[in-house]
């Protein structure tokens, strides 16, 4: 063991003392107010921060997937953010109803700038902060409580003249106590109503309250709790638009902020994918679609994942993760036959109810409705049993294998896969099917046949041309149908099949259409499979016999005690 | 709003009935049993499966890092899962008290050829399932409920005697209901009753009862209550190891984890870095490290993390995401100026305190801890302000700017960042550095001094030879000091300089020492920066007031009165 003893470095998180907390009780029934931080929180964050064309990319992105708040930078740190915000005002880029957020230190120069760049916008939020939590007060920033709350009122109240100022704009205020998750309760609900009797909202024109999960410092559980507790303490709770801004640190950003909305929060502050600071901020489309699949609409257009994925990777930099919940490259992916086996079924049974609630297994989201498709559904490896393979042969090929059938091919499949010890394609599953099925003319083949029936009489007369090592023969049947017939024929011809199972089905359509048999038949007390395909339903019938005791040979070469030496000539 | 109304597709999760639930009181005080699922669970979801090469190098990995209990395989699935598991048995190769873990579904055929697999083991765990679902019951396997659980009774006796056919072996019983998440919280009960019954655990000789969230379909207090809920009713508690098995769809795979040993699990199945099905299972770095930050040890080692990302990332030939919890490329740094800032106070009070318990804003765990250094903590980029810059000058070039003057310098960084728009070095900030402040030896330069003070006296007369655009000259003044004797000597000749902030430091040590000065002087009602580095002390001091009168002249060439074009001659 080496990692060193930590309790003698790290500091569990302090609970609440909550004990008739109210959210477990709770659920999600609506979306909280989304706002996007992605170009501020995420784009300071990376390691090339965006350039213009590629925020005019992310916020266009953005408005069109529904935001309607959107932190656009930090103007008074930064001069391209600045640059940024006078071209979306300039330019009038921001559509009605969109607000831009910008955020800003609590201090007089950095709002001044702050004011400078919002000059002539519609619609904006400020959002101001500083730092609450102790550990700042005393090592960053050597302020005590009543400078902290200073601080904090005095660039309220500039931040409130100055919008005065500016009545042309449709302004709304944003504090956040800078990590709020790491302050004392009691001293984050003070310095919130310190800065709320300063500026005055209502419920009517609320001020939004942001209390950031800047660094996860505990289970989600404490995130809910303080929220929770500080609704219920906070003054002016009606006037308060209460926001949660989790980060992931402990990887559990998306959890804290649904319980922290179960526990009074209105709004989430997030990215797109959790890009941010270290670890990330947390995932909106997570977050959304997770309401999504609860049967709550999120009012964010996810619906077409994939390209926002990209734009989102273009703009960024960073890749989103193979295994990302809703978009990942693998998420609407099985690879276990036990898993696509059940997918399999599913789907099925959604084809006959198509208009019944989703509970296709393992499937917590139906692929369409985030644009992706089922053909990406299932992969087929070595680890894979029979569902995969029959569910690619079904869908990429029309071919609906009976079941025992498809655990006879799965085998095939199994074999190829360990074979290769690489990943088996769709057109890898069909080649080998066909080589193992269709490729089996030999020794014996159909050439022809004619059926004739009696009247008034269920019965059919056959004959049949069949290739027998390289000779044509002529070969005769009567019985209740022509398959039957048939193996009379055979039979008559000294070749001695029982049929166990028989399925036929159409593939295709039209003038393309085509029949695909499949019979398991006992030859010589073994039971083996063979496939047909034609035009004809009982050419394919025949086929699919010839197939299966072109089949039985090669595998007992050795010994065909029913086929002889004499009758095959 | 292009995604359709959900709420005639998806159905909320069916809450729990539990209103005096004890969990959100909980807290997490000691590790769970860990197992490891990466080579089944997690192998089973790669697109190329693991080879016995990868498979062999991760269970010495998972041994390595301090795991006794490891799902090595589904034996009666896979060739290769068997016979790898024979390759573990006959060449001894799992270590005294690690148990090996193979999976199996409840069939008779599956069973033996498992028992076929596990003959000889010193120490194994038989982990059986089958589906209890609902929609499985009905859709996949047509049973009901009585036929489900005589289907895992059944298997558990079979398994039972198979045990007792081979003493040899020390063996553990795990069954799990498929899909726990999505079964009637009382059916679970009931068939794990009837499994227990059927097996026969004690307290001396407890079963394993793991309950997989095998899709994720709640918020994650859900799960938790589930888990409540369940200890809470089910029977020979007390005989029964609870583990949990989440997976990740909603992305909160880690949350439900934790909230769920809160709930009384005493087992957690996950794997590195969350590879597993579709979003993956839950990741036990990441459940390990949050139980270290918060004081308690996991009883696995991450102290060396990085090598092993790197391994896991070779096996499952998958990426672990920069953000990804305590081991992402891009976790341990900052960008933003400000958590810079704080980082660099916090670090310089640890290091006045290295015993204290551990508190730098922004860094949740020491990096030192996972074998990460402070050295990637920052980067700089045009979103930064002073703090990254101060940082890595100071911590890899031993330059240690005074306060306003990392404000000034950051400036210019920031000027290079937005210009280039990439992530800046911390080669190039020094390089900017020597630009901007040491290479200011025009149009003047310090060419050599000699000091002489008078007995009894504090006073010291200094006799400096300057170069001024090219000439020589030797200027003399008187003061308390040398450089504020410079400072006269440069007024006698016409250079009108006065001193605001000196600030000046060893760099490097013994032989290679040398001195860093750096000034703050007033010219013309200008402030402005100078720095020099010199072997002695007083040539720095005044090699520093020469580059900030050389760079007073490069920005105000039109107009430096007091330095007038006589003077200068």
């Amino acid at each position: 063991m080496m990692l060193p003893d930590p309790s003698v470095k790290y500091r569990p998180f302090v609970a609440v003392d909550l004990p008739d907390r109210q959210w477990p009780n709770q659920r999600l029934t609506q979306p909280p107010i989304w706002c996007s931080v992605d170009m501020r929180d995420g784009n300071q964050a990376l390691i090339d921060p965006m350039d213009l064309e590629r925020k005019r990319r992310f916020f266009e992105m953005l408005v069109k997937i529904g935001f309607k708040e959107i932190e656009v930078g930090f103007p008074s740190a930064s001069q391209i953010d600045f640059d940024y915000v006078r071209e979306l005002i300039d330019n009038d880029l921001v559509p009605d109803g969109v607000s831009i957020q910008v955020l800003t230190q609590a201090r007089p120069h950095l709002i001044e700038r702050t004011f400078e760049a919002l000059k002539g916008a519609k619609k904006a939020i400020v959002h101001v902060y500083n730092a609450t939590d102790p550990v700042f007060r005393r090592v960053v920033f050597n302020v005590d409580k009543p400078q902290c709350i200073k601080i904090a009122t005095d660039a309220t109240a500039l931040i409130k003249q100055r919008m005065a100022e500016c009545p042309e704009t449709d302004w709304t205020f944003q504090y956040s106590p800078e990590l709020f998750t790491s302050t004392e309760l009691e001293f984050a609900v003070e310095i919130v109503d310190a800065v709320a009797a300063t500026y005055g909202p209502t419920s009517d024109k609320p001020m939004i309250v942001n209390l950031p999960a800047t660094v996860e410092i505990a289970t989600p559980n404490h995130y809910a709790d303080q929220i929770e507790w500080f609704c219920r303490h906070v003054a002016k709770r009606d006037s308060l638009i209460v926001s949660v801004h989790p980060h992931n640190d402990r990887g559990t950003g998306v959890a804290a902020a649904e319980l922290a909305v179960m526990a009074g929060a209105d709004r989430v502050e997030g990215t797109l994918f959790g890009n941010g600071e270290r670890t990330g901020n947390v995932d909106i489309v997570t977050l959304a679609m997770n309401l999504y699949t609860q049967g709550v609409h999120p009012q964010l257009d996810f619906s077409n994942i994939t390209p926002i994925m990209r734009e989102v990777e273009h703009c960024n930099q960073l890749p989103v993760h193979p295994r990302h919940p809703y978009v990942g490259d693998l998420v609407f992916t099985a690879f276990s036959g036990s898993h696509q086996d059940a997918i399999k079924k599913g789907m099925a049974e959604r084809r006959q109810h198509p208009d019944a609630m989703w509970e296709v297994p393992y499937l917590p989201i139906d692929p369409l409705d985030v644009g992706r498709s089922y053909e990406a559904v299932i992969r087929v490896n070595s680890q894979s049993g029979k569902g995969g393979v029959a569910y690619l042969l079904e869908e990429e090929h029309g071919i609906e294998l009976p079941r025992r059938l498809s655990i006879e091919f799965s085998q095939v499949v199994q074999e190829v896969a360990e074979r290769t010890g690489k990943e088996i394609t769709s057109q890898m599953i069909y080649q080998a099917f066909a080589d193992e099925y269709l490729d089996n003319t030999s020794p014996y083949a159909l050439v022809n046949h004619r059926l004739s029936s009696e009247p008034d009489s269920p019965r059919v007369h056959l004959e049949a041309v069949i290739e027998e090592r390289g000779s044509r023969e002529t070969i005769h049947g009567t019985a209740n149908g022509p398959l039957a017939a048939f193996i009379k024929a055979l039979g008559a011809h000294g070749v001695s099949i029982e049929i166990i199972d028989y399925h036929e089905h159409s593939r295709g359509q039209g003038a393309e259409a085509e029949a695909i048999a499949y019979v398991e038949v006992r030859i010589d007390d073994k039971a083996v499979f063979g496939v047909g395909i034609d035009e004809s339903i009982t050419s394919a019938s025949m086929k699919a016999v010839m197939g299966a005791l072109n089949r039985h040979l090669a595998t007992h070469k050795e010994a065909a005690p029913n086929v002889t030496a004499e009758t095959l000539k």
